[in-house]
Parts: structure tokens; C-alpha cells; sequence
């Protein structure tokens, strides 16, 4: 497997566009589109809340009904939830006006929405945007970035990743974007996010791959707890790459699973780092969990603790906090046996032995805290499960965004 | 009932002080005594959490062991948390201190800490502490204030209830104390807190009412979501008002039962009205719940978005955070039947019918939200049943309080 640089279409056949069609912002791409001719295979994922967006629902039956897929059609500024038989009508008309200028079927077309909740969308702006979509289309690099860029709400940089593998003597690509800053929280698929692939793979199979990597990329991250009503994760196979057919159990499904798997990782964590307000990403590894459940419960715990989260902004090693938040998230263990490392580019220092505070240089601790990318690691001596979880500290940027996120 | 000016001390029997030990603070009071001559009964619940502070241990062990108490001794700035056996020794010493002081049997006298999780507690100190706390017992009402003061941390008020009423006759008080406003999360007796009462009544069942009472106040409300290792709430009963002994069925009961749970509630909402950095208490209602369990879920799960938190302090009417809340909750309703109504002083206004945005004056909305104390009624439209929980708004100031707590 080899990382390059690429994102939505970097795989075979996929063309993709950005484009300004004033939904809610001024002067900035809002909406976006991705095309392959060839028709794809789809999985999804999509937010477990009770109050599912417009777009989400329209999705849902899309990949349950297993029809190939032509296109996705996404928009931020406003995320079509809450707004009721209008807001399903303006986006099932989204898809119909999508399919109209590509040529294709009203439910070969996904969509996709994030922004404000409650507000209804403009039908003349949708329709405007579209048009512009379809004479962006393009395969270069730029298109694909203008793309992602386009989907962007209160991210601060824009998501892509994508690698290249060789499966029966062919090469496969494997790109994909995604945006989520806020309302970020891991139980789902937690964010808007499209992959796409030219690797020739049947529907039940990509289901599968796409359900277990989402439950261990985006299902680990959480921004702010809060679970969005928009929540997308579509994975597109168009099978330009003419390999032979991945076959669970071989090991060119691995291979295709660990790529499939990077890119979603490297998504995953580009949104944690990109948390609202966050200055940087924070990485709990748990070990020693006596069930893979029990380390998952257990590393998405400290991530998602406020008090940790706000320590880690401060740069203040108050691993009382992260012993806390092991202890109340359900899972039993013995507190006296747990260590705890932090590590980072500067460098790793134990600071809690057994429960109890080991002899360490609070000096070292916070200059190790202070680098951009910080890791916990907590052993908690009870088993050989382990799991990964990504977050961002808390700051008072978190407070500014969301204190006034709709004016 | 009447509610009347006092707190831990203002129940017949009972003595309280403050006073200065040098256990972490400088120039603050930092231990708190209240003492009852009389035996008490006692009822007490305590954190949920796996990691468990040595003080909870201990009084743990007095409440089932069903032995009648005659003194809590209390101290804030460290917690005596993650302290190992070292920390067990050094909290029975405390008990021990103090039952020599006052002349009584060590397990009579309940210990609880709240501070920084990790320190050691200076001996000397607690002993110096116990001295002046023993000089400075008094019944008056100033002291009772300096007993709540005393166990402050991070709090900016001091919090404190009382109430009597008659029973068979006799004038029974129930007053009490707390202390709380960040690691504040409702799944428990989330907090220290005491609350004392001259009423003649049984062990069994003031544990019965001091469950249910907690169920419905301390439990109900969320600063941070974060449950502390040391959270302990007691109720002491020393039977000096000498009423008939309260049965369990009786109109009695229902009044004491009252009495004592408006002392948790008014404790409950002075906590969430001071979480850290807090500018607002944010109450929220759910009725039309299918069960009383949904209503809690739902309730609690609104109050501790911090995307609903954000919004409140910025007085934004963003109802979609609320919907997002109770939709993410995990209770099954149909989103397209919820009415939102936000009240305050400022006056009530609908801003959610059926799912979606109300017709409503945002600048209005904007009004009602500026207030101290803002209520958000959300009818589900499933049952009759109906819960209230109690949290905060989360502001610039509680990332700072958090981003160096230990400094």
C-alpha cells in the first residue's frame, strides 16, 4: 500500500467539482459533487440519532436497496434536518436536478447536507449550484480539493486522503474527503464523508469492510459528544481498476481493508485535529483491556471527558482527570493497578504507576502536553484488548464557535 | 412547609463549623465539622465511579453497617483520591482525630474530601484543622455558613437549605449543605452535600427517602458530565425534635419527604446555577414523555450538549441543538410531533411546533435567553410523563477554570 496524494478522485473513473451556488454563505463553494460514469457499488453508514436529516433518510434506502450509484451530491450551510415534507421534497428534487444534468436515474444520485438545523433550503440556489457542479466536473487533483473544500462548515482545513495497492497485478485506488468540526461524537458514522475506490468488489463485501472500518476510524473520534442529525459515510467501488473480484477471506481483501482502513483513519483523525477550537489532536490508547468492548468504552471515555479535554488545552498533566473518566465509563477494573503515559514529539514520561502518581517532572509532562499531536496511553492491566480513540482539547475558540454559530 | 434562612446547623441538636487547616489553600477555610450530640441515623449515597476516594470507601461502610453517626468531618482542596493505602490510612486518621476531639467512637464519624485527584493530604494539617474546627462548634447560623464555605472549591457561592414543618405536633428542620460546580454529572449523588434533620424516623427508611429524593435532585443535574470519584451526600437524623417516629404510607412521611426534598432540590439547582464558569442556570422539562425513564433521558440529555450549553450562553435560540439532544438520547420518539417552548423571566414562546421551526421573534427569544435562570419545555407528545434536570450554560470561564485547575 502506498499513501499519494489525492482525495475524492484520485481512483479511476471518478470526477468531482465545487462550486458557489449561495445556499447560505456568501462568497465561499457550498456545494459539491462527485461522479463516476461507471456505475458504483455503495456502502454507507449514517447517524444513529432519532431525528435524521432529510438527505439521511433519502441515503438509508439508496444503499439498502443495493442499486448501482452514479453520483453524490452534498451542500453545507444548511443540513436540511428538522424541516419536514418541504425539506424531503427540496431534496429529493436536489437528486432529480442532478441526475436531469448528468443523465442518469433520480436514485442512482445520493445526497448529502450539513449546516444549520431547522432552516429550509433555497430551490432556485440548489438548481443554480448544480449546473455549475456539472461544468466543473473534472478528474485533476484541483477538483477534487475544491470538492472537499466545498463541504467545509466550520473546519479550518480541508480533509482528503488517498492511497494506491497493487490487487491481482492491477493497481487500486482508494481516495476519499470528509468535513466535521462540530457535533462530532462516536457512535457513527460522525461526520459527511465519501470514499471512493476503482476496485472491482461486490456490494455485501464492501458493506462489510465499510461497517468494520467505520467502527474503528470514525466511531473513534468525538469532537463535543454531540451525535449530528446529518451524518454520512459513503463508500464508492466503480471497478474501473479491472482487478479480479476481492473475495472475503483472501488476502487481497486485507490488503484492500488496510487501505480502505488508512484512508478512513487518516480522515478520521484530520477531523479530531480539526475539532472546533481545538489546537490539537489528542490520542488515547488503551491496552490491557480485558475485552476489545471494554478498551473501546474506555479510550472513547477520556476523549470525551470535558475536564481532560480542557487539562490537555492547558497543557496541565492532571491525569487525576483521565483516571476519572476511566473509572465512571461503566467498565470495572481495578484503579490500583492502571499506569499511565503520555507521549508526544518531544517525548513519552509515565506519570501514573499503579493508580498513583509515579515520580515525574511536571515540567516535562506539560512540555510534552504543549506539542500539537499528544498521546495517552493507558494500561489498565486486566487483559491484552486494546483500542484507539482521537479527540481535541477544549479551548475557549470551542466556546466563541459555537456561542454564535448561526449569526 | 416553610422554608427558613439556614443550612446544616439549623435543625435542632446540630453544631457546625470552619476553619483554616493550610491543606492546599492559603488564607481560605478548608475543613468543615458538623456534630450532633444526640445519635443520628443515617442514609448516604456516594459516586458510581470504579475509581472511589478513600473517604467514600469509609463512610461506604458506616451507612451499611446502619451505626448511628454523631459527626461528619469534611475538607476541601484535595480529594484524597488515587492516594492508595497511604490515603486510606490518612483518612481513617482523620475520622480518628476527630472521634478523640469529640470524645466519640471513630466509626461514628463520617469523612469526605473534594479537591485535587492524586495529592497527599498533610497530616499535621488535618490535625491542626480538627482543633479549631472542635474550638469553633457553635449552633449558630453564622456557623453553619462558615461550615459551607469551608468545603467550597471551585464554587463562587455558598450552598445552602432549609426548611421545617410539624409533625404529630412538633417542629421538624431539615436543613442542609453542599458544595459542587465542576465534575458535576447526574448519575449519582454527584457532590458532597449534608443534610441534617431533628426528625424521629427509622434507618430503612430514611434510606428508602434519601434514594428517591436523590434520584430527583442531585441526579438530575450536569455541569460537565464528568462523575467525580468522591461525590457523598448523608442525611442525619438525630431525633431531637421528638415528633412521633415517621412511618412509611403516612401523610407524615409524604411531608417529610417534601421537606427533605426540597432542601436537595434548592442545593441541586444552586449547584448546576454555579457550575464553573456558569452565567446561567438552564433548567429543562420534558413532559409527554412515554415513561418516566424516557423523560430522564431525554431531559438530561438536553442539558448536557455542550452545543445546547454554548448556544444558551449565547443566547441563541438554535432549537435544532435541542431537537439534535433529545434525538442522539437513545429514547425512540417522532421528531415530527415535539414542541419546544423556551420561558424565563422574559416571558414564554413557543419556538418548536411539530418538529419544526415556530413562527417566532428571534430577538424575543434572544430576551428570554439573557435571563439568570432559563427553563426549555419540551413536549414529546408520546406519554405523560414528565422529568426536570438542571445544568448550565458553558462559557469562556469554565475552560479557564479547567485549563489550570492544579496551578
Amino acid at each position: 500500500m502506498q499513501v499519494i496524494d489525492g482525495g475524492v478522485n484520485a481512483a479511476k473513473g471518478f470526477m468531482a467539482s465545487g462550486a458557489e451556488a449561495g445556499i447560505k454563505y456568501k462568497n465561499r463553494k457550498d456545494m459539491a459533487l462527485v461522479y463516476t460514469k461507471s456505475p458504483a457499488v455503495c456502502a454507507g453508514t449514517f447517524t444513529k440519532n432519532v431525528v435524521k436529516a432529510a438527505p439521511v433518510l433519502w441515503d438509508i434506502d439508496i444503499v439498502r436497496r443495493g442499486e448501482a450509484v452514479h453520483a453524490v451530491v452534498l451542500n453545507s450551510g444548511i443540513a436540511n434536518a428538522c424541516t419536514g415534507e418541504e425539506g424531503r421534497e427540496l431534496n429529493e428534487c436536489m437528486a432529480a436536478e442532478t441526475a436531469k444534468t448528468l443523465g442518469i436515474d433520480t436514485k442512482q444520485v445520493c445526497t448529502a447536507s450539513t449546516g444549520v438545523i431547522g432552516m429550509q433550503m433555497n430551490k432556485e440556489a440548489v438548481a443554480r449550484g448544480i449546473k455549475l457542479l456539472k461544468k466543473d466536473l473534472s478528474d485533476s487533483r484541483k477538483a477534487g480539493t475544491e470538492a472537499a473544500s466545498a463541504i467545509m462548515t466550520t473546519d479550518t482545513v480541508c480533509k482528503e486522503a488517498a492511497v494506491t495497492l497493487k490487487i491481482s497485478g492491477k493497481t487500486v485506488t482508494v481516495g476519499g474527503m470528509s468535513k466535521g468540526s462540530g457535533m462530532i461524537h462516536p457512535d457513527m458514522a460522525t461526520m459527511l464523508g465519501v470514499v471512493t475506490t476503482d476496485a472491482v468488489i461486490g456490494s455485501e463485501l464492501l458493506k462489510n469492510l465499510t461497517s468494520k472500518i467505520v467502527a474503528e476510524s470514525f466511531n473513534m473520534i468525538s469532537v463535543d459528544r454531540d451525535t449530528s442529525t446529518n451524518d454520512t459515510f459513503l463508500v464508492l467501488a466503480n471497478g474501473e481498476a479491472g482487478n479480479d473480484e476481492i473475495i472475503q477471506g483472501t488476502k487481497e481483501c486485507e490488503d484492500f481493508a488496510e487501505a480502505l482502513g488508512y484512508v478512513a483513519v487518516t480522515l478520521a483523525k484530520k477531523m479530531a485535529a480539526d475539532g472546533e477550537g481545538a489546537t490539537k489532536l489528542f490520542e488515547t490508547k488503551v491496552t490491557g483491556a480485558g475485552t476489545k468492548d471494554d478498551a473501546v468504552v474506555l479510550a472513547k471515555s477520556v476523549i470525551t471527558s470535558n475536564l481532560v479535554k480542557t487539562a490537555v488545552y492547558g497543557n496541565d498533566a492532571n491525569w487525576g482527570r483521565i483516571l476519572c473518566a476511566l473509572g465512571y465509563s461503566g467498565v470495572e477494573f481495578d484503579p490500583e493497578k492502571v499506569d499511565i503515559t503520555i507521549t508526544s514529539a518531544a517525548g513519552t514520561l509515565k506519570i501514573v504507576e499503579n493508580g498513583k502518581a509515579a515520580d515525574y517532572s511536571e515540567d516535562f509532562a506539560t512540555e510534552i502536553l504543549s506539542k500539537s499531536s499528544v498521546t495517552a496511553v493507558c494500561d489498565m492491566k486486566q487483559g491484552d484488548c486494546e483500542a484507539v480513540a482521537w479527540g481535541c482539547d477544549l479551548t475557549y475558540d470551542y466556546v466563541k464557535i459555537n456561542g454564535d454559530y448561526r449569526s
